[in-house]
C-alpha cells in the first residue's frame, strides 16, 4: 500500500515551514513516531544539521521525531529500516547528485513502493516523477543521470507558476519550458501550484489544496485539472 | 585578437528580434558579409531551418547573409572556415548536447579565441562562460558535461531578474539560486540584465547597454557595476 504526500511547496506564502501540511501528515505518518529527513538538497546551502532542525521542529508539532539521514553511517540500510521518509526541497540538482553518490535510489524506491510513507516538498517532489527534467533549479552541480525515483507514472513541476500578467521580462514562461521539454521527451508533466499536492494511495492519485493544476500531456494543448482531481490514468 | 558580443538575451521587452544589437553588430562583423549561424538551442523547439530563418532575416537589415551550420555535411569544418559565427538562444541543456554530439566546442573556441568574430545571445552567452551551472533554463536533455567555451574566466547568468517585490511565489530567486551555485562552484558569475551585453576586444571585457550588472564573486557579498565597466580583472 503505497502512501505519499507529493507536494508543490514545504511553504505557502506567510506561513511557517510545512504548517499548512500538518493535519495531512499527521495522517500519512499515523503508523510511526520516528520519520527519517533526508536533507540532502541544501536550500540556500545550508548545511544538514541545521535543515535537519528545521524539519525537526516542524515534525515536532504533529509529535514526530526527526533524524538526519547524515547522523547514520550506513545510508542504504537506514533508509531499509526506516518506518517514514521526508525529502526536502531545495536544489534538484544536488539532491539527485548526492541520493545517486550514496546510492540510496534504488533502495528508496523500494521502500515506498513497499508502503514506507513518503513526503517530498519541491526538489524531495521532482524526484517522484520518471525523471527530475522538469526541474526549475539551476544546474550548480551535474549528477550522473536525471533519472529519479518515478513513484508515479509522470514527471513534476512544482511551484508551477502562470505566465505573469504586463511582465516584460522576455525569458521563457514555465509553459514554454514544459512545450520545449516535450520536443525530447514523451511523458506528462504535471504543474503543481504552490499550496497543492498529490496524495496518492496505492493506485489513487488525487490533486489536494485549493488550486487547479496544470497537466501537461507530448501532443496535446494544456489542460486544468480540479482538486479532488484522480490522477490515476494519466501516463 | 578576439572580438566577442555576450549579450543578455536576443530581443528587448518590445523591440524586434536583435534589433538593439545591429548597430555593435555591423562593428563586430565587419570583416565579413558572411556569418554561421548555430541553431542548436532550438527556443519553442523550432526547427533548425525556421530558426535559421529568423536570423537570416534580422542580418539582412545590416547586409549579412546567415548559413545555418546544419545545411552543411562537416560541422567542424564549417566551424574551422566561417568568418563570423552567431549562437542563438534557447534551452542551454539542447544546444550544449548538440555542441557535444557533434564535436564542435573546440573547434569553436579555437576560431574564437584566433580572432573569428562571435555573437552569443542567452544560451549562446552561457556557454561564453567557463560552465553551463547559471543558465536559467529547464534540464529537458542531459549533456555529457557542463563544461562550455571558458572565452571569459567566469560564468554568465543570462536574463538576470531582481526579485519581484510583494511576489508571493516561494520558488527560488535568481540570486538565492546562484548564492547556491557559489556552495559547489568557486568562479564568479556575471548577472546580465536583458538589454545588457559584454563587448570583449581581446583582454577588454565592457559592460554595455543602459543597465548595471550583478557580480557574484565566492564567498563576496554580490556588487553592481555600471554600463562602461571593464570585466579585465574578474577572474
Amino acid at each position: 500500500m503505497k502512501k505519499i504526500i507529493i507536494a508543490s511547496t514545504s511553504t505557502v506564502y506567510g506561513g511557517a515551514y510545512l504548517d499548512y501540511l500538518l493535519t495531512s501528515l499527521s495522517e500519512l505518518f499515523k503508523d510511526t513516531d520516528k520519520i527519517l529527513f533526508i536533507p540532502y538538497a541544501r536550500p540556500n546551502g545550508i548545511s544538514y544539521d541545521n535543515y535537519t532542525s528545521k524539519a525537526r521542529d516542524a515534525f515536532n508539532k504533529i509529535g514526530k521525531q526527526i533524524s538526519g539521514i547524515h547522523e547514520f553511517d550506513n545510508p542504504v540500510n537506514t533508509v531499509k529500516e526506516a518506518k517514514g521518509i521526508f525529502v526536502g526541497g531545495g536544489n534538484t540538482f544536488v539532491l539527485v547528485n548526492q541520493l545517486y553518490k550514496n546510492g540510496i535510489l534504488s533502495e528508496l524506491k523500494e521502500s515506498i513502493n513497499n508502503g514506507t510513507p513518503y513526503l517530498g516538498t519541491s526538489a524531495g517532489s521532482n524526484i517522484c516523477g520518471l525523471t527530475m527534467n522538469t526541474t526549475n533549479d539551476m544546474p550548480i552541480v551535474l549528477p550522473p543521470s536525471f533519472k529519479t525515483l518515478g513513484l508515479v507514472p509522470f514527471n513534476i513541476n512544482p511551484h508551477y507558476l502562470d505566465p505573469i500578467p504586463n511582465s516584460k521580462h522576455m525569458g521563457e514562461t514555465r509553459e514554454t519550458r514544459i512545450k520545449e521539454f516535450h520536443c525530447f521527451n514523451t511523458q506528462p508533466v504535471v504543474g503543481l501550484r504552490e499550496g497543492s499536492w498529490i496524495d496518492v494511495n496505492n493506485n489513487q492519485l488525487i490533486l489536494k489544496g485549493e488550486y487547479t493544476a496544470r497537466v501537461f500531456e507530448h501532443n496535446k494543448s494544456p489542460y486544468e485539472v480540479e482538486s479532488g482531481y484522480n490522477f490515476a490514468d494519466l501516463k
